[in-house]
Formats: C-alpha cells, structure tokens, sequence
C-alpha cells in the first residue's frame, strides 16, 4: 500500500515556561509535509531525545544558540529515516541523526544530518552513548577535564544520560568514580556503570558520605546539577583541581537562579573552572562516534534508556526528566521503521 | 660607631579580625634578635610590604598557606640588608627580598632570599614591579589568561599594585585595555599606567559606562575584587572567554561571603575561570624578574608607590589599603640603608 504522507504532526511551543514547564506551554500542531528540494532530504523520525539543555532554548534569556520562538517546532536530536532524498549522499531507507525536533516528518539539508551505521545495535545509541550525550561526556571529560590515572572524578547528576557515560569514560582513564545521585535507585544504576562510590544527595548524610567516599579530595568534577549539591564538592578540591561545567539542571526552572559559587575557592585551589559545548568539537565528531562505539562494542561502556511511547508524550518525558524521575537516557519512540533496506 | 644590635621590634598578630580588622588585632613587641647559624643570614628590613593575601593569613579559615597563629610575625614580603652572613651566597650589605614580615630583624635561610641586583633603581623594585607584585601580574595575564593580540582585557583593581602592571603587560601584548577603579583619582592613575579606558565602579552610571567601554565584549577578566563589580563585567563576556581570579578583595573582611557567580554563565561563553598563585611559579621567577626589569629600564611599565613611613604604621597602612584608600602599590619604609656597599 502507498501511503501519501500529507500531514505532519508536531510538538511546537504554545508559552514560554515560566519556571518549571507545565502542560499548556506545549501544542500538537499539523502541518502539510511539502517536497524536499535539491539537496535536501524527506526523513521520517522514529526516535526524539529529551534533553536538559531543551529546558534553555525555551526561555527568554541570551544563550549559546537562537532560542526557540512562538510556534517553533521543540529542537531536539532524533533519528529518523530518509523517505525522499534529492541529495546523492542519501537514500530512501537510510538512517540518520540531527537536530531534526519534535515532529513525524522533517526536510533539512543532506549536510545537516549525519548517518547512523547499520551495524549500529540498537540505532539508538546515535542518540545516546555513541551520539551527542556520549560525545558531551567525552569531549568534556577528556577534553577539558583532562583526567589522569589515579585521579577522582566526581560526577554530578551521574546516573542521568551524559553521566552514565562519564563515569564509564573516567574508569577507562585509570581514575577512580564517585558519582552523586537521586535517590537509591539511581545508586544502584551508578553501581551498573560502574562508578566505584555512588552517592545519594537527597539523603540527610550526604556531605558526610561524600566527604568519606572522597578520602584524598576531588581532582575533577564534571557537574551536570550545580545548586547546592555543587557546593558540597566545591569544598573537598584538591590543588590543581577541575571543574567541567556541562549542565546546571538544578537552576534551569528557577525564575532568579541564586549565584551558588565563590571564585575565590579558585584561587586557594590554583583551580579551573570551565564550561563547554559540543557544538565546538564537530570536527571530531568521527573520532569520538568512532572510540564511542567501539567501547560499546567492547562491552566496555553500558547504558539504559528510559523509553516514553508517543509524539505527543514528549512534553510529559521532558517535564519527568526534569523532574529527574528518568532512569537512563531519556527517548521517545515516534514510529516504527518502514523503509529498512 | 658600632652598634650591638638586641632587640627585634615585630608586628604580630594579636586577635584574629572578626570582618574587618582593627588596631587591636595587630601588637607591636620586642624580642631578642639572636645570632645566625650556618647557612643563615641576620637580615634588617629596608621596607615591608603591604598587601590584600595577607588578610586571608589572619583568618581561620583552610587556604592555600598556613595560618598565622595568635603571637606570629604578620607575613610579608620585605626588602632588607645583609648585616651578617653565615653563607657563602650573601655577605653584609647585601639587598635580598623574601617572606621576611613585619618586622625590623630576621633571621632566615639563605636559600629563601633573593638576592636584589644593585642596578635596580629603586630597589623597591624587587617588591613591586619586579618583585612579587609584578610577577603576579605576569604569569596571571600571560600563563593564566593567554592575551591574544586585539583581545579586550579588563581589569578589576586597575589602579592596584597588581592591576596596574596587568594592564600595561596587557597592552605591550597588543591587547586593548579596560581598568576598573573606584574613583576619579584612580581612573586618572588608570590612564597614566596606559589603560585605554578606565571605568569609575562607584559611579551610578557604572554599568553603562563599561559597556560602553567594551562594544567588542570581553576576552579576558583579570579579577582583583569580586563581588558586585565582577557580576557587572560577566554580563559581557565574549565566548572563549579567560576570568583569571587573582584576587577577591571585596569578599575578604565579610563574615559570610555571598557567593557571586553562576557557574552555568561559563557553558554559555565556553568560558574558563582559573585560579593562581605565583609560588606555583617559582621555577620561572629569574624569567619573570628579568622581563620585568626589562620593561622597567625601556620605560615601557611604570609604577606608584604609596609609602607609609614607620613600622609601627603597617597595620594602618593595611587597613587603609583594605579600604581601598592607597594609590599604587602600598609599602612602609622601616630604616634607611646602613651597609651598603
């Protein structure tokens, strides 16, 4: 049967949230799918990611990229396949990551996507361990946290989806994990990959348990949270200490995020704070997509995704998410595939 | 006539300061000088030095030095003569400089001074521009900072011991620079040391005005002050940013330093906010002093004292800099030379 694809249903912004996003901020929208045009690509999603930094792209307030307006479709990585492609480098049936958004359907320019490999098992991973979450977690832990053997690398947020990966990352660097977490159940998942101190923050003990579980001090911290969790390590630095800056999810819902940091902490500690995007490392996307997947392959590096069925449930996996009611990689299955070759 | 010396006038510290410090916290007293063993030097202090990380020894608190306790000697660094050598380094009469203190004798290694070479003119050099002051400014901008030519550099505490130098090391980098200072006498020092700019932080148009000074953003922040200025200036950062935290005098005599700074500003900029301290840097002072004096003796930095004349004034001298009432670099004159050569 030859279905004549018309319509394309689309999660777009209604409001922007003012503190933590509720229901009515998000609509459910159709629009008509149009042709692609030379050089460009039909593709059809199958998977959406749902990620913290979505949380920024909705607000008001100067950032690293265009903020979504009124009626734009919700940016996010997906995967998807190419139903229609007017550009030599893809076919129907090919499969395909980029930051596609929200919806069923999408036209975008060949150069803007990137292929996911067939003997990638599951696809998936394109839009985890081997795709933008693992490469955040490998850019910013290699790149700018520089760990050595024999270091501690604490990680906040270290059961969610780039922390996951940055324990594993740091393991194979030589260094010993400790990874802060919510809840026990999140503990028990930084146990599964690996990290060798799992840490609860919402437990009364926390600093005490922390303090013990980091015996000779902090060499780096690769925060995902910020907030008062965040305060909590900044006191158990050791010299030449790092601190990689990779999210802040803990103020992103705040109407007036309280500053939380002393920079002359910095100074006593001869330390580095530094944030990062990957956006600044395409040029080695390949190398890292490359290293990414083979740990996988390897079975050296494990992850869990936390799977929401639906277009139309993404608002409610994003609010969830960041709710930190997730347990792994946060994804929301929007179809079946149909044009496997 | 030849004198025996006996006693050792010292300033020592009498309370620790609860905020900011008063008279009462500092006593001067006597003690007997004694005789230099093997390998040390007697040395009779020339000038001390007054300076802000000497509020930071003076507290409780974990830092990156020891503690002074109740009865010790205030720490500083000081210019002095050679009166008797147990050394084959030094012999009577010559100039040294090291962690001397607040007081009129001292008896030290002589592998812990260094020795001031008589062209030096002033000697006080050595505890300045060419001295500790100097290489602060020195290895914070160029190792810390990496100016890069055209680069906006600002400087909080411009008209500083140390700020001063940053930002004439700054321009002979190629950098364009913006100083700022609280007041119009130091705005006016500011455009003697070279600034391009220099902002007044107590006016009420202050955050107009520096952003008016920076149309182009700014590349690096040499930060002597914290606190409310240094929010003002993060609001401007330019991505690849450097914040090179040298100082934070704003927060030193607070009982609770308020935390200032959202660490989540640093992804947004992909900024890096670095901590230092020059005694990491020991194996490079002989290149820093040499460059220093370089510049001096071309006329390419210049510099202000602000002298203080009489031991027994170092702990208004101190205070006075605390409150920011001292134009250039802050020193008191305790004896004239007796030995020179």
């Amino acid at each position: 049967m030859a279905v004549l694809v018309k319509t394309n249903r689309r999660v777009t912004l209604a409001a922007r949230p003012h503190g933590f996003p509720k229901d009515g901020d998000f609509v459910l929208d159709e629009v008509e799918v149009g042709d692609p045009g030379p050089g460009e690509v039909l593709v059809r999603m199958l998977w959406v990611s749902v990620d913290p930094y979505q949380r920024g792209r909705m607000s008001e307030a100067r950032s690293y990229a265009k903020k979504l307006e009124i009626g734009d479709v919700i940016t996010s990585q997906s995967l998807a396949e190419v139903v229609e492609s007017q550009d030599g480098r893809f076919s129907t049936g090919d499969l395909v990551v980029g930051q596609l958004g929200w919806q069923e359907y999408g036209i975008v320019r060949a150069g803007s996507v990137r292929r996911v490999p067939e003997i990638l098992d599951p696809p998936t991973l394109a839009l985890h361990a081997v795709g933008a979450t693992g490469m955040t977690a490998y850019f910013g832990l290699l790149d700018v946290g520089k760990p050595k053997p024999g270091d501690t690398v604490v990680v906040s947020g270290a059961a969610g989806a780039v922390g996951q990966i940055v324990g594993q990352i740091a393991r194979l660097a030589g260094c010993r994990t400790v990874g802060i977490a919510g809840g026990p159940d999140k503990c028990t998942d930084c146990r599964l990959y690996g990290y060798d101190e799992a840490i609860d923050y919402k437990d009364e003990n926390f600093r005490e348990a922390f303090k013990a579980a980091c015996p000779d001090g902090v060499d780096i911290y690769f925060d995902n949270v910020g907030g008062g969790v965040s305060e909590g390590v900044h006191r158990r630095l050791n010299v030449g200490a790092r601190i990689v800056i990779c999210g802040q999810i803990s103020q992103y819902n705040l109407e007036r995020p309280e500053p939380t940091f002393h920079p002359g902490a910095l100074i006593v500690y001869r330390a580095r704070m530094q944030g990062f995007l990957i956006n600044d490392y395409a040029h080695r996307f390949d190398e890292a997509a490359l290293r990414l997947a083979r740990w996988v392959a390897e079975g050296k590096i494990t992850w869990r995704e936390d799977v929401t069925d639906g277009l139309e449930n993404a608002p409610a996996a994003f609010m969830g998410m960041l709710r930190g009611e997730n347990r792994g990689k946060a994804l929301v299955k929007v179809a079946d595939r149909e044009h496997a070759k």
